[in-house]
């Protein structure tokens, strides 16, 4: 099975429209100034610097963090993606002369980190635990890739590859080779993307050898740090190092809790996933449904978010998911929906489609401001704006978006997720094609040797439903039933027509004529939803959720005390959809009925509980929008119910 | 006004006799051992040893932190508060050896702190803010008052008169003088008990000094860190001295909201409360209600706790009370019940005296374990055993007490605070008797010339009421109706009487007769307590109280998932207070029905909401005595309501 390329699907749909247009017309041009340092008040990034120094185009130092190199790939790839579906000479310019300036910083032996190349000379390949390098490298192939497919131009897919073979020289189970594998994950993902790429079965045995060595006994990132005295790569001295933080604690395949940083995390299931679907080793398969389980049951907050703790940037345990202190990275959210996609190529089945739906319209999202140029590192689901200024717990939380970050993962990475979001939407083998999202758009893709087009028009998130304008030939069709709908009318050329419905999907076969059109109208409601009582941040809560919108309510448009706010049942809460153009660039608002504590007064702290709440409407918008207008004392998704 | 002494009180309280006999029986003699480093498995003490290397009897290295003094003057303290009502040769002896050593400790000039006569020689008085050395002379002057006045032995008080008077020359207004003040403060609260034991103005004036000074401008840590090529006492460089955490921010006068490391503040607010009880001095006293109003209605815990986070061990802000975060420090409930006693000394008012009563009965001896061996430093309200196990936000919070710390203030800050609660029962002044706790005991005071004798017989926590036997004389007895009450019936020789109400105390004047015996029953019904809506943690719960005791529920008791209990309306409640002999030494525990949201599989981690509670009958215990039995999943104070 495998995804309809990016060439050959073109997003056009109410609700999506804009994030490409910010993409491409915001969010790239705004972050190539920022990889050139040429945004005042922003952090420096120094990322483009770095490779003329590295190029010795000129001089001076490096700047940023060890994976400072990744920021620019990560625009690279995302200006392909843009770049493969809207022609802009400019921006390809703009990317030649990027990928001349990193083939020029090349070492003559295919090495190519700037880190490395500048600030620790003679330190490549020995601390694959607290280093990037294969991090780095991951993301330069990715972005390689990705210009590669959208123009055909292979300069960077060259560097890469000899980068590539460089390290299959370096890291290996042979004698005098490196058992070696990344800290930080990625490196695992993008070989399986240069495999596809390039043909290359080097790269899927290196893909291999990295996910199937990790974990092993003896640990190799803790002899790695024995031979280097104890040292980290901070200058710090250990005794042992952290690594459930990195996933290497134990074989990938006996890892069934999902553990660690987040993104870590994300990025190396993405991997396992990627591999299992090319190799198809069951235990393989097994380790990837089990980590996937733990993730999507029992550690992902209802927004798609993931990583529970700011400490370690981190999962923490089953069922711990703090709304206030919580970090969600909204990276950690899109390697939820790399992971999702990777597990719809194993297997097609809604559970992994929804959560992929969940993450693109919510915990994804509310990373960057409305006008694209502002971003959040950390996604909480509850804030009180104070505490965010004043107390420690919550200190790492901001209830503004920034500009830019030193750190800057997370920008390019929405970048990169949304002008790829295209792929995403079918998928096709044989016989079959796969609609997974209701997007609406123009795609083009092959069923076996059959050449098809779907032409799709989706009212969703604020409309109720999808229509499917499907071209001639025998095949099956079959479309996702999205877990929020209570119920669904699916019709071909506007007849009623029953499906058989597997794994979340139905499926409908016939000889289809151009332009039939298979309509689907959802049960949409408002519907309040409630946590598993292990969730004891959730617990006497519940969620507005309509579709796959998450809600949330805001100070700004309610009281500043949303905390003491009081959800009624649904059947007495009155609730209206109200779409409202001027809202927050056009999005369904919702009201409805609740109550909310009488204030008694600043001298009163604890007095006996007497009925004391009053009637009010609220009025809830989507979560993935918050924080785009006057700050709010208070936003949570959360309410006492 | 004054509080009766400690010798002229004894205390014989069903529900006080227990935790008087473990501090005299049990925690005395298992913390001098600790003292003395003879307990296995516990953290080292080092305090007798330190003295003794300082003494020249031993040789060794100073061993613990820089306030490791202030443990065995907490001892002493303790110690002579038991002598002094109860006979102890043996104890006597170890005192009187102990104080033989710190005296052989002394320096001839006065001087005496072990860290700095073994440690940091020759640094003596040079980093007021970070050290802790005015900390300690405060300490040890009280365990010298405490002893002069237990004993009538002056040794230990003429040292540390020796000590105030090379502090006195060392810091006041005058040229060639420091213009300093402690770090931690505690040395005030001290010198005023100074004064009153010596008679002496010069240490008034002294204690006057230092809080007047606090805070000035130009800031005299912040010169003082300069001075020091800005080296921290922990060996940091850096710009500012964080004013904020030890109350040196601004003038005392101008600060109205608390701040900083909870203990300091604590300690400080009761250091200005006495000095304004000496001088009147009216601006002071606004200063202290201001600060009493601050702490009590904004930011303490419904348990007498006080320090929302383990960050600075420190207020955070008005309202911000998270009950799983929270550090609520032993050491700062205790310091909140100095201050209640300051305050009702300088004006008598219920206010002062209900969180008086709120913190011994509640977030103070919940500081220790049943049997007196085994403490918390950090009382949490709400704990999910997992969490304090794998979540960082809650690292610092235990679920279980331990044998001792390395930073050992809270243990015997404890036995000082049970051993003196005598002294806390009773005031008067030339005309009148204040009643402020009800507490079994016989008392003897003077009021004016007269001397009156008060024989308490109380039947509270468990029970409803108290009576009090009065000895012959005209005068004032005025007897506090506890806000918890929701009505009472007082009576003089079984005859219900009038009273006249003010500030919280019911007043009667008349000629008693040898005898007269004044009886208060209570309405003493199981509540349902809410706090304010600004405080966000507890929003939509209620805690269930009963009189003076906070009580909570156990996993132990009840299920694991304690959170996702509901609690009914009281009238629904059927709460049913059970007397139980044999459960945690004799408590009241309280049944009621409520409300338990159904398991829904580990499968589901989101789901539309139903009605889908269950009835339970919950069980809970008070707070104090939570994690005395096996350990439980959850414990929970605030319960969804």
């Amino acid at each position: 099975m495998e995804f309809v390329k990016i060439k050959n699907v073109k997003i056009d749909d109410d609700f999506w429209n804009r994030y490409e247009a910010l993409a491409r017309g915001s969010i790239i041009p705004y972050q190539w100034k920022a990889l050139n340092d040429e945004i005042e008040d922003a952090d420096k990034s120094g990322a483009i610097q770095n490779f003329k120094i590295a190029a010795k185009v000129c001089e001076g130092e490096f700047h940023g963090f060890v994976f400072q190199d990744s920021d620019l790939s990560k625009w690279l790839e995302a200006a392909s993606y843009s770049l493969a579906t809207h022609e802009d000479k400019e921006l390809e310019k703009r990317c030649d002369e990027a990928i001349d300036l990193i083939a020029k910083a090349q070492r003559e032996d295919g090495y190519i980190d700037t880190y490395f190349l500048i600030k620790e000379k003679g330190k490549e390949f020995t601390n694959f635990c607290d280093w990037h390098e294969l991090y780095c490298a991951g993301h330069m192939i990715e972005a390689a890739v990705a210009y590669a497919e959208a123009t055909g131009k292979t300069k960077l897919l060259d560097v890469v590859c000899r980068f590539t073979d460089l390290i299959d020289k370096t890291i290996g189970p042979e004698e005098g080779k490196l058992h070696a594998y990344p800290g930080h994950p990625e490196f695992e993902l993008a070989l399986i993307k240069l495999y596809e790429a390039t043909g290359e079965e080097r790269y899927l045995r290196l893909c291999e050898y990295v996910i199937n060595e990790r974990g092993k006994e003896p640990n190799f990132f803790q002899q790695e740090l024995e031979k280097r005295g104890n040292i980290t790569g901070w200058g710090a001295k250990i005794d042992k190092v952290d690594l459930c933080y990195c996933q290497a604690h134990k074989p990938v395949r006996k890892q069934a809790e999902a553990t660690g940083h987040a993104v870590r995390a994300g990025y190396l299931y993405t991997g396992m996933a990627g591999l299992a679907a090319k190799t198809q080793d069951e235990s393989l398969v097994s380790a990837c449904k089990a980590l996937w389980n733990n993730v999507t049951r029992k550690q992902m907050y209802i927004t798609g978010g993931i990583g529970s703790q700011g400490h370690g940037e981190a999962f923490s345990f089953n069922y711990h998911m703090p709304n206030d202190t919580v970090y969600n990275e909204t990276c950690a959210a899109i390697s939820l929906a790399f992971f999702a996609k990777k597990m719809l190529e194993l297997n097609v089945d809604s559970e992994y489609s929804d959560v992929l739906e969940r993450v693109i319209y919510n915990g994804s999202i509310s990373g960057m401001s409305i006008d694209g140029t502002e971003f959040f590192y950390v996604n909480p689901l509850e804030v009180w704006q104070e505490a965010t200024q004043k107390a420690a717990v919550t200190g790492h939380v901001a209830s503004r978006r920034r500009k830019w970050f030193g750190c800057a993962c997370c920008p390019p990475n929405l970048a990169r997720m949304i002008t790829s979001l295209g792929t995403y939407i079918y998928s096709s083998d044989s016989s079959t094609v796969y609609a997974h999202l209701f997007i609406g758009s123009e795609a083009a893709l092959n069923i076996g040797n059959q050449k098809v087009t779907i032409s799709q028009k989706s009212s969703l998130p604020w409309g109720d439903g999808a229509s499917f304008a499907l071209s001639e030939g025998r095949y099956t069709f079959a479309v996702r039933i999205p877990s929020w709908s209570k119920g669904y009318t699916l019709s071909i050329n506007g007849s009623v027509v029953p499906a058989e419905v597997k794994r979340g999907y139905a499926y409908i076969t016939r000889d289809w004529k151009d332009g039939d059109t298979v309509s689907l109208a959802f049960n949409i409601d408002v519907d309040i939803v409630v946590a598993n009582p292990h969730v004891r941040a959730d617990a006497g809560k519940g969620a507005i959720v309509r579709g796959p919108i998450v809600y949330c309510l805001e100070s700004i448009d309610n009281t500043e005390l949303i905390c003491s706010i009081r959800l009624k049942n649904k059947e007495d809460s009155n609730f209206t959809v109200i779409y409202e153009p001027e809202t927050l660039c056009g999005v369904n608002v919702i009201e409805g009925d609740a109550l909310i504590r009488r204030d008694c007064g600043e001298d009163t702290l604890y007095k006996t509980a007497k009925d004391e709440y009053e009637p009010i409407r609220i009025r809830a918008v989507p979560y993935a929008l918050w924080g785009n207008r006057n700050p709010s004392e208070e936003m949570a998704v959360w309410l006492n119910y």
